[in-house]
């Protein structure tokens, strides 16, 4: 029975990293797509976007099958539980790479008279490092990782900050870009919550190798 | 010991209804503050957040307990897991009230030179309605309801269309109000983004009565 337990566990775990793989592909070809405006890109992430909730389906229904046949308790417990919150994640990540796709797509469309700020790139490398250590920390219980993830959020936050003041100041100096500036606040804002989610894994994985809640600035430790 | 886990989650239903309450007078207060610029209600709405985060830890910690004294199994397990899940989506709806409340006090900031456009009243008065509905209908196990839910969300996503276009139109004219409409359009993002989560918590009500999961258009039922 035990045994058995482990095999299923060994199998969701290997769901959910396939499923962190496919948002780290999708997220890897719409910076491909924004920044060397390969627009042939923005058709593959899709692909992978159905390949992450199809996964997202598949995990809920192991994860309710093994509470339900092995009734695991205490650590084991905890895991699914991470799990299941983990998947909710990487599913709504799917959705912010889509949404990223899109603005992508419209700034296409309107002609691309705007030049990407260095910024945007800096975001996109920071929230994929924190994607793709978000999926480190929970292989191998990371807790230092996590919590250099939780750091790396709010760099995230003050570069979507620094993103929109340079978008107002371009519709400040050139009004006809009003529409393209709105796409790049909504891609800067995108990666923000990709981030907001990584950040949310991190502390699973802190809860789940301390049993320690950080959640809402909240911890049961002394240390900071 | 069956008599137990009924009282255990008769006792969380009333967490999770709790916590909604705080979700819906957060937002009835945002609106107020918003709407008849009544700055005061601002501070209650983080007020509301401070509940509804403190309930988020506390139902977590009761679903992991009540799943590891009583391993339910079958509909028992399936309303443990959707509770899980409903309380991530109460949450999520608690930081974006909170984001409403932030821009609608940068919007005081700059002085209000910007009438505040009808449909964001009409808006919020549809996100308001999903929520309360999404929590009668997980309360009364309500398919009809639930699938009216779904519904009106098409109807919110067109609503913020309408009103990011409204708020470009407005910056052509006005170009000053470029920070006012990006608050605007910030406010209307949100509100749309509740509607999601209403739209998560109808769907997980489906499936709870029916069993069918209609999350990404799937349906396993041959009904519309």
């Amino acid at each position: 029975m035990y045994r058995h337990f482990e095999t299923d566990l060994q199998e969701l775990k290997q769901q959910i990293l396939a499923m962190g793989g496919s948002v780290e592909k999708g997220l890897a070809e719409v910076c491909q797509a924004l920044f060397t405006k390969d627009h042939g890109k923005l058709k593959e992430v899709h692909e992978q976007e159905t390949k992450v909730n199809d996964l997202q389906i598949a995990v809920d229904q192991a994860c309710v099958q093994l509470l339900a046949r092995q009734a695991p308790v205490a650590k084991d417990l905890r895991l699914v539980i991470a799990i299941i919150k983990i998947n909710t994640d990487l599913e709504r990540m799917g959705d912010q790479v889509v949404n990223i796709a899109h603005c992508t797509n419209d700034l296409f469309r309107m002609g691309q008279a705007l030049t990407v700020p260095a910024d945007v790139l800096t975001i996109s490398e920071k929230v994929r490092s924190m994607v793709r250590d978000g999926l480190d920390a929970f292989v191998r219980r990371d807790v230092a990782l996590s919590r250099a993830i939780l750091n790396r959020d709010d760099e995230v936050d003050e570069l979507r900050d620094k993103i929109i003041r340079e978008a107002i100041q371009m519709v400040r100096q050139k009004p006809d870009l009003l529409e393209s500036c709105l796409e790049l606040i909504m891609i800067a804002k995108n990666f923000e919550r990709m981030a907001d989610h990584a950040t949310n894994i991190a502390e699973e994985v802190i809860y789940l190798a301390t049993g320690d809640d950080v959640r809402h600035g909240k911890s049961g430790s002394a240390t900071p």
